[in-house]
């Protein structure tokens, strides 16, 4: 706050704030009454550190508007705001504290679906979807080092032309898949190698990224969603070593244990399981390891 | 926070932060930085102060998400939510600081449109919107005490249904209108006595209101903003007397220098100009004080 506030101005605001945070007095949900309360207090303190003019709360007002008008079921504004600010990010640290060698978790991101279509082991997840085609074979184990069959995977990922599925046509489903570990936890199925991309950016997310002169591009990655009975649900992503975009991931997800390295295969380089590929492919190695439920 | 935080987590927490707070670094435009670098580390207090759930994260993204989808041209619920969190009017506090015996100001809400109707001296800013009828009078005075004339006056309000012309219809005005003082800075105008109403509450900010055990009900109130060349606008509202809503307002407006009497005349009392009304109907007085531009 600067120091030009005088001390009648500094009792107007104080209270102002204890009255808002009494108006919760009456909530008999504790955990919500927390929850307002402790939001009232960092909106007001945010609001007067900045001395927020009438004109910044009416582009807010205007910001909010046009990131609500521009979401539906497949365009998710508020969660790009929400990751752009890293408070995905955030609530993601705060929920998936580290536990022994249990996989680091990121960020969700908005394109996720819940129907996704089912492959085997070793199935093609890309379903036609453009880029170099990329070997993804690892296990699923506890913090206990014992493999655990049947955990259900979920992987999607960008195209090379940096976009999802989804994006195309809200019906489509490619690259994008979920699949089950064998009776050793394995795992195999061919995707497609990561390439960088910019979030969505024709919105108010955009225009405020470049408001502030940061670029939209995500570093290159390939998600993972793993559960298992008895095992906290991992929801995080896989990065190729050597990105060009890498540690400037404009959702701040990128975690030095997520780094893989991709290994290019020159053209012509027999596959694992015979398929016939024209131009190179590469292959990459993620073992997952689950944390129990309730650390 | 609480204090089961090991310091490693606080560690990665915190980084995260910093991170964030670097990404705009960038940012060319000196305030636009100070704004998001005082966002992101309020919010992420916020955030990591509640140890806030991924459930939670979930119905923060769903709740702006409705939002945004309720709003429209006439409906605004992010001004709504701003309001019944206090945010509108500690802006209005921060931006319009008391100065001598200038005018308190309060809330704008959601209900000002722009291309209000213009009336007379005197004349009738209802236009068929029911209520009791309320005969308005007063001046504006710079804070030297001087008249000021041709400020203008736009005045808005509810009707005795609790609704706003424009949530009838988008295009439709009444109770609503703008007028200029006279020569001695007087201005008289037939309006309605206000009545409380719920803010709009069928939408998320309706639904918050409920699950903290807030009343969706407004103080009566009737709109005022003036202005005048050379002088602060004035955003705000008379509150009636003896309100049964009063200091409980759910957008916290009420300030002890605007609540006015509003005097109750018997059906079949002459009017002031001679209008011949079947019922009841009242007077309020409200002098209006400027305050100079810039202070």
């Amino acid at each position: 706050m600067t120091t030009e506030i005088s001390p009648q101005q500094q009792e107007v605001e104080e209270k102002l704030v204890e009255t808002v945070v009494a108006s919760f007095d009456a909530c008999e949900d504790p955990r919500l009454k927390e929850v307002m309360v402790s939001l009232t207090r960092h909106l007001h303190a945010f609001i007067r550190d900045v001395r927020l003019t009438e004109d910044e709360w009416s582009a807010a007002i205007r910001f909010l508007t046009e990131a609500g008008h521009i979401t539906d079921d497949v365009r998710q504004e508020f969660i790009l705001l929400s990751d752009t600010l890293g408070a995905s990010m955030q609530t993601i640290n705060i929920n998936n504290e580290a536990y022994a060698d249990a996989t680091e978790a990121t960020v969700f991101g908005p394109f996720f679906v819940e129907d996704s279509p089912a492959i085997e082991l070793g199935g093609d997840m890309a379903f036609g979807a453009p880029g170099e085609p990329c070997w993804v074979t690892g296990t699923v184990t506890g913090t206990d080092g014992k493999p655990l069959a049947g955990a259900r995977i979920e992987v999607w990922e960008a195209d090379e032309d940096g976009l999802y599925d989804v994006q195309r046509d809200a019906g489509s489903r490619a690259a994008r898949a979920h699949l089950f570990t064998d009776a050793e936890g394995g795992y195999r199925f061919w995707g497609l190698t990561p390439t960088p991309y910019p979030i969505p950016d024709d919105g108010p997310v955009g225009k405020m990224l470049t408001a502030v002169g940061r670029s939209p591009l995500r570093a290159s990655h390939l998600h993972f969603m793993v559960t298992h009975e008895g095992c906290r649900t991992l929801v995080t992503h896989i990065f190729p070593e050597g990105d060009p975009i890498g540690w400037e991931d404009t959702v701040f997800g990128v975690k030095e244990s997520l780094i893989k390295r991709f290994e290019q295969q020159p053209a012509g380089t027999p596959t694992p399981d015979g398929r016939v590929i024209e131009g190179t492919w590469s292959t990459v190695r993620f073992d997952i390891v689950l944390a129990p439920s309730g650390v």
